[in-house]
């Protein structure tokens, strides 16, 4: 089940995909349905207005989540080809909700940034509250999939010990279209991951090849911190970013970056500047 | 003008603290409060029900701010006598809205970590949205201040390169126990700021000291994010902490937290076990 939250004339709503129309889902956004104890039964049930697909303008599935919890280097062939030793902790580090776009929109570029860098991820949301989770609380928690990318300005991130910085710009990260369910029997998702600018492949990965899985995140962070419906998990980026790059590559205005999870969706967003608006 | 959250059977309210009673607002907390454009000729003129002092059960001001910004290292006396330069830009991270604990609730060591410490801190609210801030724009973004302990897991701390875990554990942060108003031409926060464990002076440092003041903080982030009315700034802790001690100390169960920022306020918080309740 696709489950996303668009824009109308009317403000947001939570909306069913199917194959020939969006239904809505009786809530503003797919935040506030979560939020719903029986949430997956009353998404399938749900029969209110239907909407075209041509043309939805899809905001981000949970424009205003509780947390945003960001995985650092995640990747295990990733961490291995940089010459690095396996984890045995997560990197974790949060992102600002008004960081977010939806799947379609322009990200803004930062203005004062001139490294501004792709970070393909697949995203995890939670669908029930869950505090320090065994292994089957947190396959449980585990709502669904989107897809995110961590859009990061490398100046910024590295201008102080800690990358919040670089990483909670305005409008920067695009996430959606929508959240694809998942099931709490359901494997890891094993599942190609890419990052394209303007058709050129920059990143290609398999999200199987996490070193801390879904579960095992949301396992952990429980352990620090309740995890409740709408919460994001962005389960860090593989090779292939523009900063690693020799010589180094950086979004530019006019540029389309597309970042797709096969089976969950695509965002394809467009650079454009910051119009610098005060207030 | 004190502007405080109090707890009462009926849920949170809002209040303005005068000398002799608690006089509420009309609203749940000070967030809600502060997201209105006239919120100070508000809080001034209301004149709700009245609650005793003695007994108040003091919320954080703001239960669920957008945005927790922290401060790393902002004090120049502890960055100079720790041998480093002065900074050019601020280090910032975050913290979830989960950690915070009102003024007199207990601090719960968290579950796993043998390395808890204290940060006395001053906190900036915020009391105006405000994005690409000039100065002016800062000083006037500011509501007022606040005490704030960003109690810290060291262990969890260096785990990874990012702070974040060691910084956002459930119910850690004593934030109280009120907003103290400031006004857009009150000169930056001279005042004492001080931290004991059982009576033993800690941390001890004047907040004039800071290397980035609050007005600079504010104008710097949100050159990164548009801040909103009751976001909070945590703006860095002074030499003293635990961790940097010889041997280091740490915070254990039974143990009496006490911050105080002199003309603004006093946390005083007792550390407990994590109950380790599950879901």
């Amino acid at each position: 089940m696709r489950l996303a939250t668009i824009r109308t004339p009317d403000g947001t709503r939570a909306v069913r995909i199917e194959s020939d129309a969006a239904v809505e889902l009786g809530h503003p956004d797919v935040g506030a349905l979560l939020s719903r104890p029986e949430w997956r039964a009353e998404a399938e049930a749900a029969d209110g207005r239907r909407h075209d697909l041509a043309g939805l303008d899809f905001a981000p599935p949970v424009p205003f989540p509780e947390k945003i919890v960001c995985v650092g280097l995640n990747y295990r062939n990733h961490i291995l080809e940089m010459g690095r030793e396996l984890p045995e902790h997560p990197t974790l580090f949060a992102k600002f909700a008004r960081a977010q776009v939806g799947a379609y929109d322009p990200v803004v570029l930062p203005a004062g940034s001139d490294a501004v860098d792709w970070e393909a991820e697949l995203g995890v949301y939670i669908g029930r509250q869950v505090r320090h989770a065994t292994p089957d609380d947190a396959r449980a928690a585990i709502a669904g999939y989107t897809v995110v990318n961590d859009v990061t300005g490398r100046d910024f991130q590295y201008r102080s010990p800690q990358w919040l910085q670089g990483k909670t710009f305005e409008a920067t990260t695009p996430v959606g279209p929508w959240l694809v369910t998942a099931g709490p029997d359901d494997a890891p998702l094993s599942a190609e991951l890419t990052c394209t600018v303007d058709g050129e492949l920059m990143q290609k990965a398999d999200t199987g090849d996490l070193v801390f899985d879904p579960a095992a995140l949301v396992a952990y962070v429980s352990q620090i911190v309740t995890l409740v419906p709408g919460d994001l998990i962005a389960t860090g980026t593989p090779g292939g970013v523009g900063h690693a790059r020799k010589p180094p590559r950086h979004l530019t205005e006019g540029n389309e970056l597309v970042t797709r999870v096969e089976g969950v969706g695509e965002c394809r967003n467009p650079l454009v500047r910051d119009p610098l608006v005060r207030g």
